[in-house]
């Protein structure tokens, strides 16, 4: 049984509460300043506004300024449950309160464009913690397709775990397994949450079909655009394994729940599908977004302005090759630039093409120099 | 522009001749003695009764016994889109009735059992013509997310065509592409075949979630279960991985339109998914097949039946490892002994554990062996 403090009281922070008690672990779930409403209906009634279901009832709901309370307990595992915009913000109140040795896990997903690279939030993390003189802390991630409701509900939920160090890995897996949470642990830190950044933004492309479809005179058969929709959705993970090289991660990865799980399970409900569909439909980004999502968080489309730039350097650079990154360069043209989505189909798939450090060769030219094999 | 011989004019068959003929080719369609009142309706109506859309006006349909004055024009290509069953018949009556040189591209997928272990079917094709005294022919494969009514529809599709040889592939892959039909050469026609054959038999587990919401009781958040399907499609990915891995194929089809988009396209729609429905709600294999499904292929389903032997015999003879295996084990205790779905999960996921050919290490071992490595 281990002590385990969660930071961060929205949906996602508030879910992992039930593997976390159910295993037997003590959970005290600290609420950002933006949680105070949340904290006060669970400290009332038992029940998340959001989740719209009772919280394990060993489980304890403290207020922010409760947070040093909270670091005074023998916490083994800090959890940062926290937005994307709120892990600066974690990283100084943590840093200002920290007490004794606890691993970090991070529930919050991004990337971090760092040094004219991208960097995953755990090592943003574990470097902010270290530059408030917090030493030797391990910082590893949840990832994998988790819908947040579900997991309250005690759904079969299969997620995957990482940490740079396996030692920190085992401790931290062995800590959280129950009948309905399923750790798979990976030492493949950065590949994962390169996957679990990138999946909310390929989700705004795979989502667009349905859109056209909308917008679009019917067929005699009535046919729709799975097709498409697969199209995109392999596409998309064939950037994310290109990306995952680049950044240093591997293609187990990009095949396991961080990456083909994730991507499914984004695609078929949530915000950035309905972003895509919206997009799809003829609606630009900034209309849909001011329109029908104002009040929104569509984390993929806060991660095209935050790629964009990066992106762009690195093409610039060479450091990238711009032809290994079709549906990517597509989005971020919707998202940054208002245009309608337009696809490079001649670009698209190419696994056996060699991208990453030099051009992607034409499949003519491939071929050529393949030769007839036979 | 080529002359393109289909044989087989179900659906899949009959939607292939829309980017042949669009493509400038003249389209031969073929069918076969069980395609009468389709081939009688295209001829006098232009209109295919399943996919209930006109064919393109330069497509001529042929009656079965009209195959020997379809083989005497100057074929380029003959395309197979005969049902798996139809493939034994599809050669003897092409090796009867041959005329002249040309390659062969498949559209009908699945595995055959051959020398105790599996064979890609347009390997089995080579061989029966090679056994009929025809020689030198080219055998190659459509694989990737395609359904027949959208194709057909002239909607946005990818596919991945693949031969042995890359000269063929060349020849074959520019005959065909068109504005809406995007094609992705591979010299891995192993890997996209394997994948293809399988998408269907775990397609049945994928949409088995379905099926258990359906007789389960409702959560208070009326949470679905998209986290334990998409837990069930990442394992169908790495367990595919494994098997094209044996056989001889390259991973980069699996994370391809062969493998991952095949698989998405398969577990949104479809025949499979259906029965995976029937089997999550509790309903045994064979009550399901006779009550609901009785008059329609189940090709998921064959391939179980199909499969079983082989994997026992495999497995037996320690020449693949059982522990690799857990949800084609699941699928195959279930299809074939009516047993309720039952997931084996700590032998789930674990891309980082070496399996085929050794027994798959458990994580514990597998984290003792790597140490803590920061």
């Amino acid at each position: 049984m281990a002590e385990i403090l969660v930071l961060g009281a929205g949906a996602m922070g508030s879910a992992f509460c039930f593997p976390a008690a159910d295993a037997g672990n003590t959970v005290r779930l600290v609420g950002t300043h933006l949680d105070q409403d949340w904290i006060k209906s669970i400290q009332e009634t038992g029940i998340h506004p959001k989740l719209k279901i009772k919280l394990p009832e060993t489980v304890v709901p403290l207020f922010h300024d409760q947070l040093g309370e909270a670091l005074d307990a023998a916490n083994d595992l800090i959890v940062l449950g926290v937005s994307s915009a709120g892990v600066r913000w974690a990283i100084e109140r943590l840093g200002a309160a920290w007490k004794r040795s606890a691993s970090v896990l991070m529930l919050t997903k991004g990337l971090h464009a760092h040094n004219d690279t991208l960097q995953i939030f755990p090592d943003t993390v574990r470097d902010g913690l270290n530059a408030c003189g917090i030493r030797d802390t391990a910082v590893g991630a949840v990832a994998g397709p988790c819908i947040a409701g579900e997991l309250a509900a005690r759904r079969h939920t299969s997620v995957v775990i990482g940490y740079h160090a396996a030692k920190t890995l085992k401790t931290v897996t062995a800590m959280l397994a129950t009948p309905y949470y399923h750790v798979d642990p990976s030492i493949d830190l950065v590949g994962m949450e390169v996957c679990a950044a990138l999946k909310n933004f390929y989700a705004l492309a795979v989502g667009c079909p349905a859109g056209f479809l909308a917008k679009q005179e019917k067929p005699t058969n009535g046919a729709l655009m799975h097709n498409l929709a697969a199209g995109l959705f392999t596409q998309a993970l064939v950037e994310m394994n290109r990306m995952v090289k680049f950044l240093g991660g591997t293609e187990a990865s990009v095949m396991g729940l961080a990456g083909a799980g994730d991507l499914y399970v984004t695609c078929q409900a949530g915000r950035n599908s309905r972003m895509g569909y919206l997009l799809g439909s003829g609606v630009s980004f900034s209309k849909a977004k001011s329109n029908y999502m104002a009040e929104e968080t569509v984390e993929g489309a806060e991660l095209a302005f935050a790629l964009e730039p990066v992106f762009d350097r690195m093409f610039r650079q060479g450091r990238l090759d711009a032809n290994a990154f079709p549906l990517a360069t597509a989005i971020m043209r919707t998202v940054c630039r208002d245009a309608p989505f337009d696809f490079c189909w001649p670009a698209f798939y190419g696994n056996n093409r060699q991208v990453s450090g030099e051009a992607a060769m034409s499949t003519a030219i491939n071929l050529e120099r393949r030769g007839d094999v036979s």
